[in-house]
């Protein structure tokens, strides 16, 4: 059978991580190449998990008062050039739209690499009291951005997210917002990915083109590599000089608003591979696994057998996201694509389960197999799934934690990676860009961030041994 | 306040329909402009009405079994290229990606203005075997057409929409799954948007670039101009051949499978405008309106108003989208906005209603008020929705009925223009290209679509006297 074999082709986690990720895109049908480079087919499978993503994100975001708008894809070149630092930053990477049918553009566009500018002309537009703020608006869009080298879900030309993007009276407000939504991402992360997440500040060299400060959360994939899982920027009021954005506050005067904005990607996709799968393929968190529970006839040529799976499917489906494979493939053949797939729980209905009014529930987490009985089968399942959610943000933490490294010295980092592999490592900071360059040039990794929760390891800064200022989080990242 | 004038400032809907349409788009807060022309922001009340649109359609599309995946935004040149009929059709009307960064692209991109060459490009990939069909996918984006002149949800350079493309081992599979997505988009219309279509089929010379037979459904708009609302196209196997899919069917023959592609836009929400719309601003339909109800407490610094108020908002967001106007404007002021706003049914309660325990209901699309006691307030509601829906479909049907004329010549089609004002026009034709043309260029109106349901006007041509082979119907265009 042709599906057999893809199953049995997937390189070994621990072997090669890197073609064993692009195994899994490949072979859990995530994705397709195109001959657009750079871009990428998301296929229904995949789709599906970034639409559930979406659900759940978009309640977050709704339930703490935000709207959704969509703003066009285009920024005329005049407009993205409004805001010296953020053109900076985005202009050598944007894809240039200079012909409209056979005209050839004055002014030409850029397709959209973040919205900033576009929401910025709008509020301009629409904000002129104090009544009318806050403004709390997002979208989920696609964004371009040029990138040399791609990789599916990580880094690629045209990637979708979300964007916030939030206009407020006071700075101090604005800052709560940024905290707010990066606290809804770690929840998020945790809850619903079972990807435990550092929360922490950018430093200054590595903050987004254009804001006063960037918060991020950090997550550690399973071969210690770091991965940025989301941001939020606090802009102070600098895009709203940049725009002539005004509002008259109670006195009667007019004043500056101050701005957020704040996103994530379907680079989610990238972290919950990289955290979760092992060799059999994806595993995927229940909340946003497009099926939780697989059914597998056992002797499914058996009278009654297949009966009693539809009836199962049916009462587990007012639930959960349930699929009944039902086809003339091996029950074995069934397990492993279930398990490349990443469902969360197998349940295996034969003659023999029937008869004792029970049926077989394996975790695709941990391969482990318990017995169910089939009366009150909705409240076991679900028990099932929140044990996987436990199983999988414990795992991921305790590798997370195993591979992370407090370390005093560079010498100390370079031992420290060569006798381990990649993690965080948790080292003191003077706050000099200097000496954060240093780092990355001496020892390969550079500073994830300065995190809320801080830890005094040592007095002196790992680099310049000067007085250290604040423990920061390094790692190669993706 | 500011506010109260914007309602006073509406154009009158029988005075300028034009300006009246653009009026309620601005002043409704659907839509404001942007400094990349011809395109806009949808604002959040409008893009809640998307939003609404979409789950609705989307939960129809994944009922019959689609599923939605997410394509590249760029086509290549080449890609393009391939279907030639496409090409034509599409390609004076794209805009070109010539630059990624500082890179000169030696193989231009189009942003996509329809998605069928990617689709091809895909499916050429995973289709191999019968085992691999039908393939029904979806995707929700947005595409850019660069037209010359625009008008908001009507005709933009980008636009939202919704686009499906699916492959099926034999045309008659194809066929019907046009046919059955043509039935999804009126049934839609009808009781989701209480907008009355027409289903049938384009002349040759209005079908689509690579299609073999375009379906579509046509609609009335208030003023009598035509608004098609949806389109179903039959491809055959043109595409595959032209991009080489093939499967290997039960005989073990390699053979050609037979596509469809199918899609509405947010055109629909100036379908609603146009549809419902009256002089005191949105009338929308209660399945995607934003705010399905709106409580107006009357008096409310009277003891208890507010709180009852709160309760009733309480009792009905269980089962409806629900909002309580707290503000300090005036009960006026409120009546006027949510009207503007086109909200179906406002319910009044002030501490006379308390007393006697019951509310004021008023019915956007008449006006008419009713008493309902507040014992059972979800059902009254529930009920009076329905009966919104009701006369909304009934009006819109009155209209377009009204405004559908038999003719059997070409002077009887132009004075009935001038003695009735626009709507459409039933009149047979002989199938010949030359008459269509001649029609339009001596009346002004254009085939608008050969309806399922024929009648038998006349036995001959309205143009040319020689022997009808059909009935159609003729219209000027949104």
């Amino acid at each position: 059978m042709a599906e057999k074999k893809k199953v049995e082709a997937i390189t070994g986690r621990d072997e090669d991580f890197a073609k064993w990720y692009t195994d899994i895109v490949k072979k859990a049908e995530l994705i397709e190449y195109t001959s657009v480079k750079g871009c990428m087919v998301i296929r229904p499978y995949g789709y599906a998990i970034w639409e559930n993503i979406q659900r759940i994100l978009d309640g977050m975001f709704k339930a703490t008062g935000h709207e959704n708008v969509c703003m066009p894809m285009f920024i005329p070149e005049s407009l993205l050039q409004k805001e010296k630092d953020h053109v900076e930053g985005f202009a050598p990477e944007v894809a240039w739209v200079t012909m409209g049918g056979n005209e050839v553009l004055e002014d030409r566009l850029c397709v959209r690499p973040t919205s900033e500018t576009l929401f910025c002309e709008h509020y301009a537009n629409i904000i002129h009291s104090y009544r009318d703020l806050p403004k709390l608006y997002n979208q989920w869009v696609s964004v371009v951005r040029w990138e040399k080298t791609t990789r599916p879900f990580l880094r690629s030309r045209e990637f979708l997210w979300q964007e916030g993007h939030t206009v407020h009276a006071t700075a101090e407000e604005a800052i709560a917002e940024t905290e707010k939504m990066l606290d809804i991402y770690a929840d998020f992360c945790e809850k619903s990915l079972c990807i435990p997440v550092v929360k922490g500040k950018k430093t200054e060299s590595d903050k987004f083109a254009g804001a006063v400060s960037t918060y991020c959360i950090e997550a550690l994939m399973h071969d210690g590599k770091a991965l940025q899982a989301g941001t939020s920027h606090f802009f102070g009021d600098g895009f709203a000089k940049a725009f002539d954005i005004t509002y008259t506050d109670k006195e009667n005067r007019k004043v500056y608003p101050f701005q957020t904005s704040w996103g994530v990607t379907t680079r989610l996709i990238g972290a919950i591979i990289m955290t979760h799968g092992d060799d059999n393929g994806l595993v995927l968190p229940p909340a946003v696994a497009p099926v939780q529970v697989v059914i597998i006839p056992v002797a499914q040529h058996k009278e009654g057998v297949l009966e009693r799976c539809r009836e199962l499917a049916d009462t587990l489906k007012a639930r959960f996201r349930v699929k009944l494979d039902e086809s003339e493939n091996s029950a074995g053949w069934k397990f492993a694509e279930y398990e490349m797939k990443g469902v969360p729980l197998r349940i295996e209905l034969g003659p023999r389960d029937i008869e004792n009014g029970q049926c077989v529930a394996c975790l695709r987490c941990n391969g482990e197999k318990s017995v169910l009985p089939l009366e009150g089968i909705e409240d076991a399942v679900a028990e099932k799934l929140a044990e996987a959610e436990r199983l999988m943000l414990a795992a991921a933490t305790e590798n997370r934690d195993r591979r992370t490294y407090a370390c005093r010295s560079l010498d100390e980092i370079t031992h420290c990676l060569a006798e381990h592999g990649d993690g965080f490592i948790k080292a003191m900071w003077c706050g000099d860009e200097a000496c954060e360059d240093a780092v990355k040039e001496k020892t390969g990794v550079c500073s994830r961030c300065i995190p809320f929760e801080q830890e005094q390891i040592d007095t002196k800064c790992v680099c310049c041994g000067k007085e250290a200022k604040a423990m920061v989080y390094w790692g190669k990242a993706y």
